[in-house]
Parts: structure tokens; sequence; C-alpha cells
């Protein structure tokens, strides 16, 4: 018998679909759009051009780009040479950037030409890397360069940045058959059909953005691309029949929501894709009403996007479920050890080819979150008697009050439940007699007393998850993917604006 | 970092999908019908059946079977204890059903219970093998057991045995890997939808069988299974829109059409996907007036299926090509050693994670056929100038005449366009002169001269590709799934019964 290769190989994603399908849309961006075949040309000549400055397969190079499509160019230009690609979150403060170039060691930064002053900024804490913008790239010279024919589906295609409760972030190894690997659970569980098309208003330098980029090659299907969310142009859009599938965040859905006219959307589009967190349910109920089809989904960058999705028949019968896991993975929730019951919170620990291999340099956490192959989330849940997944908190979000677990997703779900609070958001502080006591942080459409919402929490939740103070504030932290931060509210209480 | 496990692990496909999707439609047989759940508790009784029998992990099993229920149940039995299935074609002789059995080590032979009369024949053969019908095994205790909970994609599934054109058969090694590759594969090329269902009129125990069995429990989709191909009820039956995909053979798919009333098929049957060798022109030109969604495929038991297809939007620009290759699957045309251009004709060369880890036993054809993950096929073909593969002939049927190459398909092709002709196939025979010369053989639907078919194909062909002879017959040698056999046609040449 011939010796087994353990290592499966498959072709370059890009060349692979410009080859079978050169003539499907690849990218549609404002008027204009590219067939796969010339993304691939695009890609190419990037490469050439990138190679010029010496960077090779193996090597790291770190983008700062916002969701146009040069940045498309550029991911998939690193991926003809195999060259790893950093995606810095240009939200973070320049010496945060320096700590994610130097952790992942990579020989150059390309930022787009309006994030030239970020530059400027890093060039000194960080003075031997080579840093260009997009246009300074442009106009370099190129370099005749053969593109990778195949990935092995172990090679590094990204690396991004996470934070843990404590400490620096850790930048998540994604392999291209992590990235496969997913697309393919993906379609799995929603299907793939010869008219989607996906639209991307997420950023590219998250996963849930990223991922997107990966399975449209996967799939031959355009990604419609947006530089910045806005819920009127995205609604308008989801009412054209263009657009099939959307990834959203729940504070992205609920303005669509809010804003969405009685047309509804167009019968094509069939997935409002859901991550990011648990959804409240009045959104949830709010959207089932208006026959927006939601599937709730759990994922986070180290499993290269959603692993957890609610199937297309259960989407109502389990709201506010995230699922069960994509085919290709497995979840179980741990407590000490042991694998809990149904309904039994405890830590949501997952598997699957999807998840990353692993932390760069980072031999310790790695040591903490892996174990026989299961990812350690950190994040709280529990299953149903049917398997189903119910996602309760963020751990470091976790309030323990008097020996009792506070979830604050589930008073958030109470507070937007009433009708005249917008958005919603809950967490901790110290007080002396119970450890630590939830306070609120509400953003209203129509005026209400702090009592009357005190009360109407009162109604619903045990005595102790009752917030101790409800702040009235005009929008609440959210990072550069609406994901609301909770450790960021303690931030933002006014000083003297109490409801 | 954490160290990189290179095998690939996931779920065990029967047990995941009826724990992700419980009540869907798996198989429906006649009237009855099977959810993946009942599906999954008919494999886990029939495991238990079987491993009171001492029969474990890695062993293997051989299956004389029937496209019916029974055989779905005992497959997924075979799979939950990760146990290999060895699929016996039931038109072999008992003698080559024993080789088979020995070369395979086969631990047991389970049989329909309408196949006693060889099993009683196989005895005196090899009287140490255990000989089972369904109805003895089911008379059986059970054992308790748990089944597998994980496959690693290199673990063996599926042996099924090939004839080369001379030795012994040789057996296939198909891995979980392969089938779950091209599953996927095909997906990515045929889309995956809520309301798919495959219709499996083609053996089991040939892959093309075979492989739609293992896309429904992959992609979640029902198989309705036929335990003999009747093209009057699979017309019907494709004119309910119950049916979205049906595997064919050319000579099915003729038949099929000849008996098309004018309604055509439901619009939801949306794909024909047509193996099994090369179609001839005129057979594809009726499908296409007749808004029969025909893809053409190439593949073989060596690729678990298809590993080249004819995607959706070049099904008429490229008609009687087989397409390109399914994504994560390559081909190359080769000549002595070294690559093809466009239009030359070689040997067809192929790789992707879906083709066999090689033979049984057979290190010599494992080193003649395989070279760095590529396989020679053994069977000719061009690409254009776009990549579409176009199939020629199986090598083994290739007819060498005064040094000119002559392809059997190329004269049934032409054969086939005269109205007269029904079906029509083509082999060499010796000659003194010229080494070999081509002779045909007819199933005729009017009656016509030998002279008349002859002066047809001279308008159409070379002179040195004109048959020297044409025979009127009954019927053309097949095998189990309708493949002509062309090596057998020189069998059939009638006394005294030329046209």
């Amino acid at each position: 018998m011939k010796v087994i290769s353990l290592e499966t190989i498959i072709p370059n994603f890009l060349k692979q679909r410009a080859f079978l399908t050169p003539n499907r849309n690849a990218l549609v961006f404002e008027n204009k759009t590219w067939s796969f075949a010339q993304l691939f040309e695009k890609a190419k000549d990037y490469a050439q051009t990138i190679s010029s400055l010496g960077i090779k397969q193996e090597d790291t190079v770190a983008l700062l780009m916002k969701n146009r499509p040069s940045t498309v160019f550029i991911i998939h230009a690193l991926q003809q040479l195999r060259v790893k690609a950093v995606f810095l979150n240009h939200r973070l403060t320049p010496s945060e950037m320096t700590f994610q170039l130097k952790d992942s060691q990579a020989k150059l930064l390309i930022s787009d030409d309006d994030f030239k002053h970020i530059l400027n900024e890093i060039h000194p804490l960080y003075d031997s890397l080579p840093l260009l913008t997009f246009k300074e790239l442009e106009s370099l010279p190129k370099k005749d360069i053969e593109v990778v024919k195949e990935y092995m589906l172990s090679d590094i295609c990204s690396i991004m940045y996470t934070s843990g409760t404590t400490g620096n972030p850790k930048g998540v190894l994604q392999t291209f058959g992590n990235h496969w690997w997913s697309a393919v659970g993906s379609a799995l569980n929603l299907g793939i059909r010869d008219d989607d098309a996906w639209l991307c208003t997420v950023p590219i330098f998250h996963i849930s953005g990223l991922s997107i980029l990966m399975r449209s090659v996967i799939y031959g299907i355009p990604v419609y691309l947006m530089e910045q969310f806005n819920e009127t142009k995205v609604n308008t859009l989801l009412q054209t029949g263009d657009i099939t599938i959307m990834s959203v965040v729940g504070a992205m859905l609920q303005r669509m929501v809010s804003s969405l006219n009685e047309q509804g959307y167009h019968s094509k589009f069939r997935c409002m894709l859901l991550g990011g967190g648990p959804a409240p349910r009045p959104l949830l109920e709010a959207c089932a009403e208006k026959g927006i089809p939601v599937f709730q989904s759990y994922g986070m960058t180290e499993t290269s996007s959603q692993i957890v999705t609610l199937a297309p028949e259960d989407s109502l019968k389990k709201l506010g479920s995230a699922g069960k896991p994509l085919f290709p993975s497995e979840l179980k929730i741990m407590s000490e050890g042991k694998v809990n019951k149904p309904f039994e919170p405890g830590e949501i620990v997952v598997k699957g080819p999807n998840v990353t291999i692993g932390y760069l340099n980072r031999p310790e956490a790695n040591q903490n979150s892996f174990c026989e192959g299961w990812l350690k989330t950190g994040d709280i849940g529990y299953v149903d008697e049917e398997g189903y997944l119910f996602v309760m908190d963020r751990r470091s979000d976790l309030i323990i009050s008097g020996g009792e677990n506070i979830y604050p997703a589930e008073i958030e779900e109470v507070l937007l439940a009433h009708p005249n609070v917008e958005e919603a958001g809950v967490t901790g502080i110290k007080d002396e007699v119970w450890g630590q006591v939830p306070i609120g942080f509400v953003v209203l459409n129509h005026s209400v007393s702090e009592e009357e919402l005190i009360s109407f929490c009162r109604k619903k939740l045990a005595k102790y998850k009752i917030p101790k103070k409800l702040y009235k504030v005009e929008s609440l932290p959210r990072n550069a993917s609406n994901k609301l931060l909770r450790r960021r509210l303690i931030e933002i209480i006014p000083k003297d604006m109490e409801i």
C-alpha cells in the first residue's frame, strides 16, 4: 500500500476558483464589480509588488485597512505568496498596534492611504519596520513571480489578535484548513445556491468579515462589500434581491429592524447570520414578526467564525438558542473537569477542524486553553435536552452576587423588552455586602423613569438580579464589530446623569 | 505553539447527522420513509448484531446485497463500528467473489436473502468463511456496544474491486476522507438546497450508488432508493417534484429520454448527473432540447465518484465536455512523462483528497498508478484552451489501426446520430494488414441496412475509422451500472445475423 499522507493538500483557493468559474462575480463595491478572473489578476499584480520588497513564503505582513476593494486585493495577494496576514484593528492605539506588530514579527505594515497619520505614530515606536500606504505600495516595481499552486491545510493563512480578561492580546493562528472547514461547515448547514451573494459590512479585520471573503472564493459567490455599516443603505440593498445572506451582530440588527419599512426584505434574502454574543429575545421576536430569517450563531476568532448555528428548521422553535455545532464540529459543557447534564450551565468547550491550532508565542495560554483537541472558550452556556446551545455570557462578564451567578445578558434582555429602551448593557460593581451587584446602562428612545424600569425588571427577574442602579446614556461602548464591551461600561458612568 | 495534528478528525457521520437534524428524511424506498434518527437506530441495532459475531474495529465484512433498505442499514451499521465494507457485485461468478473475499480478508459475508444459492456455491470454495443471509443475521443476539464517536479521515471505510486490462481485480481503498471530500467537492459545484433529494437507481455496490448514501448523510438530504432502474417508473417520479438530483449513465438516460412524454420533468429537478463514460453528442443534444439539466461528469472507483463535472453555467456551452475538476481536485493530460498542451490527447492524470490512498495488497499497481499524489487513470482525453476536459476513451478500449489511434466512442457517437440506431458499441478486431480494425454493434429501433449506416459514417469519419463490419444485436453487454463493456462485444458476434 502506498504511504498515506496525513496532510491534505488542495489547490490555491483563488487560483482554482478563477480557473473553474472565471466569469462569476467575486466582489461588488459601490458601483464596481470584479469577476473571479479579475480578482485573481489583481491579487497576482499586488503579489508581484509585495515580492519586490523581498517578502516571501512563510513571512508575515500586517494590514491596517478598511473594508475596501484594495484590502481584498492585498489579502488575496498575500495568499498567492503564502504570506501570513496579521489584521490590525484600526481602533487600537499605536502602542497596542506595535505590540501586535512585534509579537507577530511582521516584516511590513500596509495601511490605507488615510491611515498615514497612524503610520507616523507607529514609526517612532518601531522604527525598523517598513511602513507603506496602499498608494506607496502601488508605485513600487513588480517582481516576476509564480503564485503558489497548492496549500497544505495546516499552512497558516491569517493571524488575528484577541484579548482575554488579563494580559496582552494573543495572536490566533488561522490555517487555510481552518478557513476551509469553517466555510464547508457553514455550507452544510445553510446550503449553497447559485444565486447566493453575501453582504459584508462587518470589519474584514475581524473573523466575521474575513470569513466572508474566504467563503466567497470557496463557494464561488460574490461579496457585496460596504466600507461602513449603515442601516438605511443596508435595508434598501436587502430589498433589491441582490443579497441572499448577511452577517450581523445584535446592535446592527436592532438598528436595521427599527428603521425597516413595511415592505420587508426581498424573498431571495434567506439568511441573517447573527453572531457576536447572545441576542436579546425581544429582538429575535421582532425579527420573527417581520419575517426576517435570523440564524443565531456562536463563534469566535479561535473557531474561524461560527461553530454553532441554528439550523433552518429550528429558527423559530428554538428562538434564543445558538443552535447545534456545524457538521464537522463538536461541543460540550463542562464544570470542574466534568461534562455537564442538559440545562446545567458551565464552560462551553468546542472541537473541530475549524478551531485554531493555537496562539502565537503563547505556550502557557495554549496549555491552558487546549485539551486533547478541545478548546476551552471561557464562555458560559448550557445545552437543552436535544443538544441546542444557549449561550449565557462571556465568562469574564459573569457577576457573582452573594454566591449567586448573574449573567448580564439575562438582565439586558429584560430591559430591552421595555418599549422605551433601545439598547441596554449590564455589568457588576463591587459591593461590601454582596461582593458584586449589577448595574445597568440604557439608551432610550422615549423618556422613562428609573423607577418604572426597575419595577419592570422586578416582574421578570429574581430579586438579586435587579440592577441596583440604572444610567441613561447616549451610546454604549462597542468594538469595531459592534459587540457590546461590558467591561468598559463602568468607565461611562455619568457623573450626575442618572435617569 | 500546540503540536499540530496533521490528521483531521470529524464526528461519526451518521451519528452527527442524526443529532443535528434527526427528523429530516434520510431514506425513501417504495412507500416507506426513515428519518435520520430512525436510520441511526437501525444502524445501531445491526451494529449490535454484527458485534455479537466478534466483528470489531478495523475488521472487514463483505456485502452481497441489492439496492434495498437493509443494505443501507448494514452499511451504516459497519460504519458505526468502523468496520470496513467490501462490496461484491452480484453478477460475478462465485469463484470471482471468492477471490475478493480472500484478498480482502473479509471476516464475514452478509447477503440478501435471495442470494442464499450464491452463498451455497461460495461455501465449498471458502469453507472457513462465515456466511449469513440478512434474515439469519437478524435472528442473532445483540451485543451491547458503543458506536464510534469520531473518524479520522484516513480511516478506511469501504473497499471496491475494479478490473484493469489484465490480472486480478484490485481492491480500491476508500477512506472516510475520500467520501467526505468527494461529497464536499460535489456540493461546491452543484450547490446544496434544503429541498434536495437524490434518486439512487445505480447499484450501491458501485461507487456511483455508495457515494449517494454518503452524500445523503453529509448533506442531510434523503436518498430515494430503487431496487432496479426502470425508465417509466423513474420518469414518473421525476415529474412529481420529489427528486432534485439523479445519477445516471448514458444508457439509462437514453432509455429515459426515449420514453419521456411531452410534459418533461418537474421544475424542481435540477441535476441529471451523467457519469460512466463519454456520452454521445446526440443524446446530450436531445436532453438539451427537452430541457433536461444534464451535468456530464468523469470519475471512477479510485476517485470515489465524480472528480470532473461540468458546472451549471457551462452545460450548454461545452456540450460533450466532462467539465473541470471539482474544487479540491486537479487534473492534467500527460504523454510520455510530459504535460500535454490543450487539444493534445493523452492520459488523464488526477489528484485530490477524494482520490484513493491506493489498492489493497498491490504494491506494484500502486507503484505504477501513483506518482507524487497523482493517479494515472489509464483513460484518454484532452483539455481545451480553457481547461475543460473531453474524455475520449478508456485506454484499454483504444483501437490502433495502421498506427492511427481510434477511439470507439467517436464512432459510436456517429452511429447513434442515425435516427434508426438506439444503442451502439464499437471495438477492435485483429487484422493482418492494419493490426486492428474497428467493428460495430447496433441496437435498432427501425430497420436500416448495413450499407446505409456505413455510408452515413463515411460522411462524418475519416476512412480508417469506418467500421469494417456492423452487427445488428438485441442488446449490448453492460455492467451492473449499465456501462458499456466494449471488451465483451467480441463475444456477441452473431453467427449468421449480419445486418
